[in-house]
């Protein structure tokens, strides 16, 4: 914006390279972990993206405000009493003590809601047999990749928790894997994105007890031929479904693996499966 | 940044002028009070900073828990658990419903604590006599202007609680009323800074019983003689001397006034009281 001011700036591969990485209670419970993932997704090239779901310290907290979990056939309810739980902890404890350990690592964080610069604006999710109560679906109008790129372009990187709004004034639980999979594809427009899934597993498995089995690469063909092969973990099944759709709207490739190993990106070393279209 | 894009600007004056307005827990615990407050907040012309200490909320959330509040000879000590909960409370649930209301107002709100964006950078008060605990001191490094002037200049309005970060990983529970001061000092070099204060009654008082006897305008020579004939309240002084020492700093005028009248600025009406130098 300064005319004046000289900046070397990287090489446009690395400019327009961006890493949007997920992770859950696994990587936030253990304050170790969460630091040695937080040094590997600080050294990533280009731009970044943090994107974290809660972990125990929302179930501990309802527990002592004496806040029982609702569940409806084995669903989870946001009540308006867990809502605000999760604006506190998400939104607040665990958010802004990962933006305080980025900034110590030098990564410039910023942590946000969908709430916050209006980045993803979610709808309630309309009453049919169950209702959820205040939590948010994402659309393909949820999110304004020029909006977010504002903030990548300044220099931040952006670290978002599974809150966001409906632009009504009403904050709404939203699954943070289904926000790390919306920023990608929004974001794939402008820049030459990864979506990362950090799980417990080191990927995605032939066999779900032998951490040995790791398949390296999917494309659309060879996951057709596993699930035939009826060999990939049922559980499996929806994440991979969603990974193929984000790929098939513009996301380069998405990697299922584990956050402790995020390191071997930078060092060019394989990393859990990575799901890309046939090369 | 797009060289393309034809955008009509509002004259220099708008671009050049920020609003930096501090609220307190008598608007925060209201949400009527809230509502139009934030709208008359919307409303101002230029650039706008909201500044937002705790509420009722807190001490609620604490005695729910069973944490009793510490205090040595009357100060407030911020213990381990209470800067838990000042983050909870302040950079989650206050600060994100503000957000989410603002956004409703078409307002580009960005909530923040001082961790995000490295923009308010503090000193973890050193033990003397008593251990405050996690409380952070703002000193002349604490904020750089050109790093909250990228949002500013980005569009957003940022909205900051009472939470700042030593840089090396720690959260400080930190006062709401200096981190409103230290900005407007800060960006005092970039913008035409007014720094508002909102609080209970309608300004500096003759009466303090009276509400009608309320002082316009203060400047330093009347400042002097109002104290000389003591009239100002002594709870006002502390209060007043930081005002004059911003205005010292290059801040254009502080006023302090009630959330409810904001509205009078829009209006070129008087608002409160207004400090500033000799005109």
């Amino acid at each position: 914006m300064d005319g004046k001011r000289k900046v070397s700036l990287p090489s446009k591969d690395i400019r327009n390279s961006l890493h949007i990485i997920k992770i859950g209670g696994n990587v936030i419970d253990n304050s170790e972990n969460l630091y040695y993932f937080l040094k590997d997704f600080t050294a990533l090239d280009g731009h970044k993206i943090l994107v974290h779901g809660g972990g125990k310290v929302a179930t501990q907290l309802s527990e002592t405000m004496g806040i029982e979990p609702k569940l409806v056939d084995g669903r989870r309810i946001t009540d308006i009493e867990t809502l605000r739980i999760v604006t506190m902890v998400y939104g607040g404890l665990i958010n802004k003590n990962i933006v305080a350990q980025l900034q110590r690592l030098g990564n410039n964080a910023i942590g946000l809601t969908g709430a916050d610069g209006n980045f993803i604006r979610t709808k309630k999710r309309p009453v049919k047999t169950i209702d959820y109560g205040f939590v948010g679906d994402i659309d393909e109008n949820s999110i304004d990749p020029q909006n977010i790129r504002k903030l990548l372009e300044a220099g931040f990187t952006p670290v978002f928790c599974a809150i966001t709004h409906d632009g009504d004034g009403q904050l709404l639980n939203t699954n943070a894997d289904t926000i790390a999979s919306a920023l990608a594809v929004s974001l794939a427009k402008l820049y030459e994105t990864t979506l990362i899934y950090c799980f417990e597993k080191k990927g995605v498995l032939q066999d779900i007890n032998d951490e040995d089995s790791l398949i390296r690469d999917i494309d659309p063909e060879k996951y057709e031929e596993l699930k035939e092969q009826q060999i990939i973990h049922s559980g499996m099944l929806p994440k991979l479904d969603n990974a193929f759709t984000a790929i098939n709207c513009g996301v380069k490739a998405v990697i299922i693996g584990q956050a402790n190993e995020l390191g071997q990106i930078k060092q060019k070393q394989a990393f859990g499966t990575r799901l890309s279209k046939k090369k």
